[in-house]
């Protein structure tokens, strides 16, 4: 049950389609060259967490591709509409909302935008949330790349996701659940739909770690939120450059994201690493509080 | 104008729809993940150009991205259906044909597959052909790491073209027309959206160069109709390792593709190189032969 609203300069409020039916132009260039911006975030109770964060980086995404984004405004509407439908159709479960922006159809000067609100897949963070096998794979790039060449759109959330869609097929037909993008000189990126975030205790200090953003990945928003959280609780921060040594050695090793929150890394390459249901509770709870 | 044609097992010569209505799902895959490979080929009066050549990488690129493909004879009987209605309502000028492969909806199993038809943009070929000023810009990778890193597509030719259209705008923003990439270890690879091809007069020994497809480029059509039609014609041939000073040297560069065949590069980065429209002219008419 997916609930669907384009933005529509003619519906202030969000134009409410039927998911089931056809709604894009096959010349669209979203569909076409995957030209265009997108983001996910989770809604619990009807309410979307941390929608600025998310519209935010929206907004730079689009910026990096030179598209024209729709105000702030009319995205908040479209969702709260998206969300309202949502409730009466599907109840109050928690639901995935996704914010969709392309280049719009060939020849045409209007970006297309649409959000849709659907069910968390069912079962998802529960089998995440008991570890997952993660192998490192090369992204191909060295981790000084995304400042000097901008056309690579490095650290914008783009539609053209189909390496990281591969990158998650060859890790599970290698008998693992998910991936780690490492840079060709050697340091820890990101996961293909997800922040890497580890665990150090040391001294009575506990330390959060996650890649640099200067290494030309996505800034994490639930990464974001949750070393805030962290922070007002007493954690000490800090951000890479990370090795595949330090994932092995920490404490323990978290891929977050959004709909899934924490799910807690227990092997790289078939070698278990330490992890911590403690640590895993303790953030969650933070995190939960923070969202 | 452009005419749509679906793949659809219930219509065995292709289902016409409307380009101008809603065709897609806003759930198809193409649409929100790039996830997906394409084509596009040249029609000259009705009848599709090295359609077969098309085929065969359109298969290789959904092999690569583990893709079903309709089979090949639905396709041809798309195109055929798409073809003939574009001549009934365009007569019969040059067109451009796409086939389009996309994962398909979200939570279906069945691949979406259209085929497009519409005018070649005019002008297009007319101005690239007056020489074209290009950038070189850095593709971030090394050339050897297609071979060890299958997750990252390279060679395949996805609807993930974020990039090839970023690189596109960053070349006109910086006064190019277009851009040729490099490898981070310094060799030539091809342009966003053609293959680079050069030539070079020696001892009277006429002798045509592009990139080695080692290196993770897409494996040019035109540039094999090309290559094959000047071996005919008495011409040598080679393949890369190429770097810039070898694009600086030639006797004469262009970028080739299939709707805008040979376009003579005539400045890169801003200084000029070696040109010949007699070459250009041979080639081209070459080319036709070919064709």
């Amino acid at each position: 049950m997916t609930v669907l609203v384009f933005l529509d300069p003619r519906h202030p409020e969000g134009r409410i389609a039927d998911a089931a039916a056809p709604a894009l132009l096959a010349t669209d260039l979203g569909a076409t060259r995957g030209d265009g911006v997108f983001e996910s975030m989770l809604a619990v109770g009807g309410q979307p967490r941390k929608m600025g964060a998310h519209l935010d980086r929206l907004a730079a995404s689009a910026h990096t591709l030179e598209l024209d984004s729709p105000d702030r405004g009319a995205w908040e509407r479209a969702v709260a509409t998206a969300l309202s439908e949502h409730l009466l159709r599907a109840g109050t479960g928690e639901a995935v909302v996704k914010l969709l922006l392309t280049r719009g159809a060939e020849g045409s000067d209007a970006p297309t935008a649409w959000v849709s609100v659907s069910p968390v897949p069912a079962g998802a963070r529960e089998r995440s949330s008991q570890g997952l096998a993660v192998v490192l794979l090369d992204r191909g790039y060295d981790s000084t790349l995304a400042e000097r060449a901008p056309w690579l759109l490095l650290g914008a959330k783009t539609l053209s996701y189909a390496v990281n869609m591969a990158a998650l097929r060859y890790a599970k037909a290698n008998g693992a659940d998910d991936a780690i993008f490492t840079s060709s000189d050697g340091k820890v990126l990101e996961g293909p739909t997800s922040t890497v975030i580890l665990a150090v205790e040391e001294d009575g200090v506990k330390t959060l770690l996650t890649p640099e953003l200067e290494s030309g990945i996505l800034p994490g928003t639930t990464q974001r939120a949750l070393f805030d959280a962290a922070e007002a609780a007493g954690w000490a921060l800090g951000y890479g450059p990370l090795e595949p040594v330090h994932l092995m050695e920490a404490d323990a090793v978290w891929l977050v994201s959004s709909i899934r929150l924490l799910a807690p890394v227990t092997s790289i390459d078939g070698t278990p690493i330490s992890s911590s249901p403690a640590l895993t509770e303790e953030l969650t709870a933070l995190l939960h509080e923070a969202l």
